[in-house]
């Protein structure tokens, strides 16, 4: 086919002069994509919700306007927990959130998010990007109808807040904490006792000592939250989400409909957000812990050696057994496990080494 | 002006049914821009010319190929330290290095990519995204016609190859380094004398005693420059670039020239080479660690704290001095410097305790 009957069997034909219109052009003839994005955060939730709205705001500047995003927040269009399903299934094109949120689909989903003792950030977009870890997770959301893309990372967060001190591992026995996954499932072997708590709930029951204690993120989202007022102790480092994934899950139909620039685009804009933010999370919670500590008379205090020792231990444990349960996750654990032995080495004599290096003789 | 006729005088009339075409999408009827990227790399250098590779493919599927991009490796069209003077006059529309190479337009520029005991990857994007360290670039690079853009991070690099052990301070006394920029400066304050190389030399140098040691970049990159072969002790931390942010500088009036559409894909295809590349090192540093421990018998080894602690405390000395040169410099350091100072506090208990604590009782 020729050039000129390409553009006239797309539906366009040049007139005038001045124009080089060619095949890649045709690309504008096709209608406008509007899509509809569901999310696990309510709606503007500091840095995870203003993310996706961020992503949206890029997919749509990128395109020139050819896809149009509506953001919706947890129960605008459907219920935070069924996002998942609702973009399966293409009532929604795409959705934000983490993947532990779908472990009932596949236990394998918390390799994508976070592991107790496991990665950082920048170690899993490592692995994610130039260890195969992208591909494990396209099989896997590929059995769902879906397109994953790793979308932002929390960075290492905080062990959480505490009424009590921890100065041993007696005292996590009977310590009725809210934390979710397996990091609950670690702490239930540390002789605790974890609570699943809707968001709204968990102030209150920390306050009235309903609970002992709390994770929730880092101090930018934890002093928005207001949990300084209802305990004071505020434990490090967050050993149980050492670097979480958020996500983009796309209907895999909606993204086969979108031409190849397009793809190209809604693909980049969300690597282009998961930089943006752990950048964010970054710049944010310093300032945060600035004034949770000066303004709010926080006390930050380090999980005690041998409470970290065990709770790995235990962690060891409880991956273990999840991976035990099916096939692929064994095959995810093998490729997420060795990239970090490896990595572990290298993050030891650079990044590591080179904070350790930094703080000397200060 | 009605839509119909918006179309007709952008050059396009739509024909048959189906077409849904806007103002928007008449910009596919702009003709194509055809663009050169200079680069200070050779032509496909492992991850830095490759990184300006892959932001080249990665615009111009993003832009369905509105914009091409053919990409020169140092000296095809200019001399690696000539790219940013080339973009400047448009000789070039885009160039790919690293901001400190120049230092002899502003010496501010090397606040842009790495400064010795300064942030690390993570905190740099921090700065730069959200903390106000790219509007300080973007003034800075507009005296000279250029739009900037961080491109990469190489995380920490390696602090070189020695012939022989560093144990004391004392032993920087007459050591013949090559180590450029600010780190050289700190050397010669510490007693040693630093060398300026062309890469070429610099295995040659090393191998016949001519130097005694030499920076490069880290292991992935030192592995393929076989500097192994010329001297085995491997000493880390890289403190005088914790972080090197690579860039990319546009011709301004050429950026001025693409419709919003392709601005927002150029400028996200930056963010998205930056979180590429420090992936990429990250993923590859520590399969050639091991290669360079396990196959060439390489002996890694850390400098001791009281050589680090002198370092440090050169290191403020020389950044202090090149600070006081100028009032742009002041007003960059200060931002750079008052976030440093307060990422260092969340970074201490967030990755740096984390990792600590994955290392505990292993």
């Amino acid at each position: 086919m020729k050039r000129r009957e390409f553009i006239k069997s797309a539906g366009l034909s040049a007139v005038g002069t001045g124009l080089l219109l060619n095949a890649n052009q045709s690309v504008a003839a096709k209608p406008e994509f509007n899509w509809k994005m569901v999310t696990t955060w309510p709606k503007n939730f500091p840095v995870l919700g203003t993310n996706a709205n961020y992503l949206a705001k890029t997919i749509q500047q990128m395109s020139g306007g050819r896809i149009r995003i509506k953001v919706y927040g947890a129960n605008e269009l459907v219920p935070a927990f069924e996002a998942f399903d609702a973009v399966s299934r293409g009532t929604a094109q795409m959705g934000h959130g983490a993947a532990y949120y779908w472990k009932g689909k596949s236990e394998t989903t918390q390799f994508f998010s976070a592991i107790p003792f496991g990665m950082t950030g920048q170690e899993v977009n490592g692995w994610l990007y130039h260890g195969g870890g992208m591909a494990l997770w396209e099989e896997l959301y590929d059995r769902f109808n879906l397109v994953p893309a790793a979308t932002g990372n929390t960075g290492v967060q905080m062990a959480g807040w505490f009424r009590n001190d921890i100065n041993s591992v007696a005292d996590l026995k009977g310590l009725k904490m809210r934390i979710p996954g397996l990091g609950g499932e670690v702490l239930k072997r540390a002789g605790g006792t974890p609570v699943n708590l809707p968001g709204g709930e968990v102030f209150t029951s920390l306050q009235s000592g309903a609970i002992d204690a709390t994770e929730w993120i880092g101090p930018y989202n934890d002093l928005a939250f207001g949990l300084y007022k209802a305990a004071k102790n505020y434990y490090y480092p967050g050993w149980h989400e050492p670097g979480s994934t958020l996500e983009t899950f796309i209907n895999k139909d909606a993204f086969n409909e979108l031409p190849a620039d397009l793809q190209a685009i809604v693909k980049n804009a969300c690597k282009a957000a998961n930089m943006d933010m752990l950048s964010e999370f970054t710049a944010k919670n310093n300032t945060a812990l600035n004034t949770l500590v000066n303004q709010h008379q926080v006390h930050v205090k380090a999980l005690p050696d041998d409470v970290l020792i065990k709770l790995h231990a235990l962690s060891n444990e409880v991956v273990q057994e999840v991976v035990a349960k099916d096939v692929f996750s064994q095959k995810v654990y093998a490729s997420y496990s060795d990239f970090q032995q490896q990595v572990m080495r290298w993050s030891n004599i650079s990044e590591y080494a080179f904070m350790r290096a930094r703080g000397l003789g200060a």
